[in-house]
Order: C-alpha cells, then sequence, then structure tokens
C-alpha cells in the first residue's frame, strides 16, 4: 500500500512532467492557457498530451487518446483544472469521466469563471477522486498571463529593456544599437514569440526604424518549436496616440498591427492598418484604457519594447507587472539616457521592487524583477 | 606506480586544500601575500600551515613545522614559489631543504623581483623535484594585489558602488542612506577589511558624515576571522585636496588617517592626521601618483568608497581593476543621481566591461565588473 507521504512524491513527479508538456504550448496557446496531462496506470506514464492552439482539443483529450483502454482506472494528472464548459471543443471533466479514470490530480484550479470548480466538481460527482493543488506556485508561474486575465481582466505587462551597467538606454545623441550580443537579442525574439501583444511607441518607431518582428533564424529554438512560435506570432501594437507614424515606416512594411490612436476615425489612414481608439489626456493614448481593451480581446501577455518616456509611463502607473532587464558589461555614462523617464524627488518614492533571478546570457546578463506594491498601500 | 595523470589530479586536489589554508590571512597577511602550505606523505596530509602576518613565519615553516620528521620524502605543496631571500624571516627554500622534502609543488612563481625563480632554483639545486603551475588561476586572484604591485608598483583598485536597479546612487537633493540592505552592508565591511587602504573623497565625508571603519559586529565572520580581521584594519585615506573636512569630522574621530592633498605643509592642520602632498590640476589631487605612493608604502589592495565624482574620475583615468556594484531592487528615477560622473558623447567612447559574476546578497544583489582595456589599444 502506498502510504500519503509516498503518494505526494509520486504526485509531485508525474505533476513535473505534466508541467514540462504544458510548456510545449509556451508559444501557441494564447487566448487559452498552457495545459500538460499525463495518464498514469501502476506507476506508468500511459498517455501524454498537451494544448497546441485554441480551437484544437486540449491536453486532456490528447492524453487520453495516447492512453486509449489503459486510461480505466488510471490517475490523470492535469497542470489545470479540466474544463466543465462546451467552449469551441467539448468538457474534458466529461471525457475524463467517460474514460474511467479513477482518480483526477490537477495543480490548480481554474480561475476562468466558466469553471472555477465545477470541473473538479463534476469529477467528484462521478465518484472520481479529485486532488488540487499539487505543483501549483509552478503552474501559476506557468500561465501568469492567462491567470490574470481571468482574476483581473488585465493582461500580465512585461517590460523588456536593456541597459548598460550604470543604468543606460542609449547615448544622449540617441546612439543605442547593439547594446547588448546575439544571445541577448536572441533571448528578446523568444519573449516577442511568447507574447500575444507586443506593444511600442512612436518615438522608438520613428527613430529606430523598429519593426519587433518575431525572426525564425533569430529565436534559438529547435525546429518543432520554431515552427510553432512562427505560426502564432504575437499582435504587434503601436501607441500613436497622434498618428506620427507614416505608412511606408518599417514597422508598417513588416506585417499587420493595430494602432492605438486618439485620433478619431475620420482623420484616421486611408487603408491603413487597423486603430483603437483610446482617448487620453493631451493626445496620449491612457494606457490602462489600452490595457482593459487588450485583455477583452484576450490577450494574456504584453510584451513593451519602448523608450525610457513610454516604458516609464507603464511604470509610473503601475501598470508593469515584471521588467525584464538586459545588462551590457559596459559604461554609457552620466549624460546618457535613463532607463526610464520618471523623476522621482525623494526616497520614499522610489518604487521597490524583488529582483527574483539574474543570469547570465551570452556575454551580457538578464535581470527579472517583479513590481512590489506600495508599502504605504 | 602513479601515472602522470593521477598525479596531476593529486596535485590539483592537495593544491586546492593549499588555497583554502591561504584564505585564512585574507585580512593580514598585507603587504606580504596570502599563502597556504600542505605537506603531504603516501596521499596522506601530514603538515598544514598559512601565513598570518608579515614578520611572522610563513606557510611552510607552519607546515613543516607540523609534520616534523614525516617531513623528509614527502611532497610540498605551495600557493606561491618558496621565497630564496632574507627578508625579516629566513628563506622558506632553505628549510624546505633542510626538512629534506623530495618534491615542491608550486601554484605559480613568486613575481617578486627579490624571488622570481630563485626560489624553485635553489630547491632544483639541491636535487629536489620542483614543479610550478597548478591552479595558478585560483592562486593569481587570491594575491591580485599583491601581484599587481609586484608587477607594475601599483596597488589593485576595487571601487565599490551602490545603486538601484536603474542605476541611481542617491535622489537628486542627496537623499541615499540605505539603498541597500543589511546583508550587502556586511559584505562592504568584509571588503574593507581585506583591503589595505580605504580611500574616499571630501564629499563624502562632508555629506555623509562617512567614517569607513570596520565594525567587528557588521563582518559577519564567524570568532577567529573577526579577531584577525580586527587586529590589522585598513588605513583609511581621505582624498582631500583644499582640506576642506573640518578635524572634527567623525571620520577624524574614528581613528587614524591619511589625507591625501594639494595643501602645502605650513598651511596644513595642526596636531591634525598625517597628510601626504599629492599635486595635481586646479587643487585636486593626481590620484595616479597618489597610488603610486600607496603602493611605495606597500599597499596591495585599495578600496574606493566614494560619490561618483571621485569614483568617476579613478574609472575615467582608467586606474580601476574591479568594480563591486551592489544593486537593491528599486527604481530612483531619472532625475536621481549617476552612478559616475562620466560624460561620454558617443558609443565607440563607452568604456568595455567584464562582468564576472552577479550573486544575490540578502534582498540585494553584487554584480562584479573588471574593466577591458580599450579595444583600440
Amino acid at each position: 500500500m502506498t502510504t500519503a507521504a509516498e503518494q505526494a512524491i509520486l504526485d509531485a513527479h508525474f505533476m513535473a512532467r505534466a508541467l514540462e508538456l504544458a510548456r510545449k504550448g509556451h508559444y501557441t496557446t494564447h487566448p487559452n492557457p498552457r495545459v500538460g496531462c499525463v495518464v498514469v496506470r501502476d506507476g506508468q506514464i500511459v498517455g501524454e498530451g498537451w494544448h497546441e492552439r485554441a480551437g484544437e482539443p486540449h491536453a486532456e483529450v490528447h492524453a487520453l487518446r495516447a492512453a486509449g483502454e489503459l486510461a480505466r482506472g488510471a490517475t490523470a494528472y492535469v497542470t489545470l483544472e479540466p474544463c466543465s464548459h462546451h467552449g469551441r471543443t467539448p468538457p474534458c471533466a466529461d471525457a475524463l469521466v467517460n474514460a474511467g479514470v479513477a482518480r483526477v490530480v490537477a495543480a490548480m484550479r481554474d480561475p476562468n469563471p466558466q469553471v472555477a470548480g465545477r470541473g473538479l466538481q463534476r469529477l467528484a460527482d462521478a465518484g472520481i477522486a479529485v486532488h488540487s493543488g499539487v505543483l501549483e506556485a509552478e503552474a501559476r508561474k506557468l500561465n501568469e498571463g492567462f491567470l490574470k486575465r481571468m482574476e483581473l481582466g488585465l493582461p500580465f505587462v512585461r517590460v523588456k529593456l536593456a541597459m548598460s551597467l550604470d543604468g543606460r538606454t542609449a547615448m544622449e545623441n540617441g546612439e543605442s544599437q547593439w547594446i547588448t550580443g546575439p544571445a541577448a537579442r536572441s533571448a528578446v525574439q523568444r519573449l516577442r514569440a511568447q507574447a500575444a501583444v507586443v506593444l511600442t511607441g512612436a518615438d522608438t518607431v520613428l527613430a529606430d526604424g523598429a519593426r519587433l518582428t518575431v525572426r525564425a533564424e533569430e529565436l534559438g529554438l529547435d525546429a518543432a518549436q520554431t515552427a510553432l512560435a512562427m505560426s502564432r506570432p504575437p499582435l504587434r501594437v503601436l501607441i500613436d496616440g497622434r498618428l506620427r507614424v507614416p505608412l511606408d515606416a518599417p514597422f508598417f512594411r513588416a506585417g499587420p498591427a493595430l494602432v492605438a490612436t486618439c485620433v478619431a476615425v475620420e482623420e484616421q489612414y486611408a487603408n491603413g492598418p487597423e486603430c483603437l481608439i483610446v482617448p487620453g489626456d493631451d493626445g496620449q493614448v491612457d494606457l490602462r484604457q489600452l490595457l482593459i481593451e487588450l485583455g477583452n480581446r484576450g490577450v494574456n501577455e504584453v510584451l513593451v519594447e519602448a523608450g525610457p518616456r513610454l516604458a516609464g509611463a507603464f511604470a509610473q502607473l503601475g501598470l508593469v507587472d515584471e521588467f525584464v532587464i538586459f545588462i551590457a558589461g559596459k559604461f554609457l555614462g552620466s549624460t546618457a539616457r535613463p532607463l526610464l523617464d520618471w523623476p522621482l524627488a525623494h526616497m520614499k518614492d522610489a518604487p521597490e521592487l524583488k529582483i527574483t533571478e539574474i543570469r547570465a546570457v551570452g556575454d551580457d546578463w538578464r535581470v527579472t524583477a517583479i513590481a512590489l506594491p506600495p508599502a504605504s498601500v
């Protein structure tokens, strides 16, 4: 007989594999969450599956199909509570019941209001043993965009920055290309590919001719993951309150894009890209409103790649969940441009961050930091 | 019979232990190098020793004493070529010969012109098998200050800085205390303790009431290492070209200090600290000349703890070997003070650094970066 302690170890072991499978959907599942599933019988994996893209079968369906008759009496490990509603595919809870599994272990409940415990309830009602909360922290991390959108209606906002060791992004005259090396640029390509939206501002597009595309040869992924990433490129969103960027800019010539602007319909581009009107003060797009709009469109993760002004505006409004800062081993000096345009008078106003990871990326280093809520709130 | 490949593994193993012993002298050996020694017979360590402070016995003497008669026919591992000259103690090469060791393995040659190969030669002449170059990189790292002084006549200069994640050291109004947390401050205490000289400028002493002392309770070391560190505190050196700091400043009240100044003897403090006249342009101390003076006084390692102006001046003159930058997880914003006062117009002028390590220190992070020579040189 397996003890409770032994069962906990086994559960973590198989859930880890389910999480590994879920990660295969890193570049393609949005607006759906990344989900993996493993079907286990007598300590052996008899079926595996992961969700590839919205509209296609969920992880459980793939895993149950692979297990076939062996699913009867088996344990299914799922990185997210099985769905209980009819979406574009039938409910996975029903599929598990029909397959005759004896036990279902979920890493976490699905915060989607259409599920929210009902999936697990459906299983329990059918006499299946259910357990939730195995490797939950890892499961939450995997889907922080989906979870934030379900819980707050807003996408997860990641701001990518590249700076010198003295915290500067460009020389005073604007020189800035190639602060960081090829490995860091490849990592940025992967950040773009995993996002549903890559967002930038008119300054960056005008000054640097930025296109913010995903380029297969720079992703540094194997053939299968490259193909997946390229099959679902992020939507490129330009914030251009006054429509200053001309239609022949490299950004527009590089493919479809969405423009967030304050300019009324009748004054917009003729035959230009889709425009989203998000009025704000002074002809500046209301950034929070824009994020709400993107959330409504099912955007889980937004990558902001912008200059100090726009990135600083997101930061000042408390809209940033995570900063990913690539640091190059050089000094650009005290007259160079700041990381963020964000004037602060007193130390007590200085926003706190938690640096969660620093690691080498080629000759550069990548800092990941999450914004902490102000201590006074 | 031991093969050459096996012997190389054994040599590295015992040299690693000798290096570990040498590190016990981290806070006390200067102006001498840190040295450890292990005497090995039939694969067993029969004697260990390390150098504690100048004027006291060298590592080899301690290890040979511990080994006693077992040293005859044994192998001695030393992290630095044994000395061949009569200094404050007799030559260690002679001690090894007299003890009858059969083989001596050194991590590296001693660049001290009084030794420089003569120690190994003396051993070889006596019929002892000698080998040099085992774990040499680690041995060089251990004594980078001593080596630089022997090779160039200059001390190794380490600049300690503390900054926010956006590269700022203080608010515009000067607020700067406690950017980093207690673990980082403890690490700074250890950097001070290992240096022969801690160097600062009048701005820092006037603005912050800085004392730059080593405090036993903040070192975070065990009792033995704390006692060693406190027995040999660094000399505190103030750069004050015009003698602006009053004698009742906390810096002077905290103990003996040396003042580097441009002011002539007759205009100096009455009954004040020792002054070293190092004239430069505009009443500014010539920093290179000051370092030469400190090198002449036997200073191996200098820790610079200063504001952006003085630290920037050292950096601009190419006098810095290593930057140790503590990064706090906060933003101080774009109007806050820069890491270094160092205006640069073009990217091609941006100095390159190699970040050799980043690691967590409490809630903060410590970046170690070495200055690289300009590509054009």
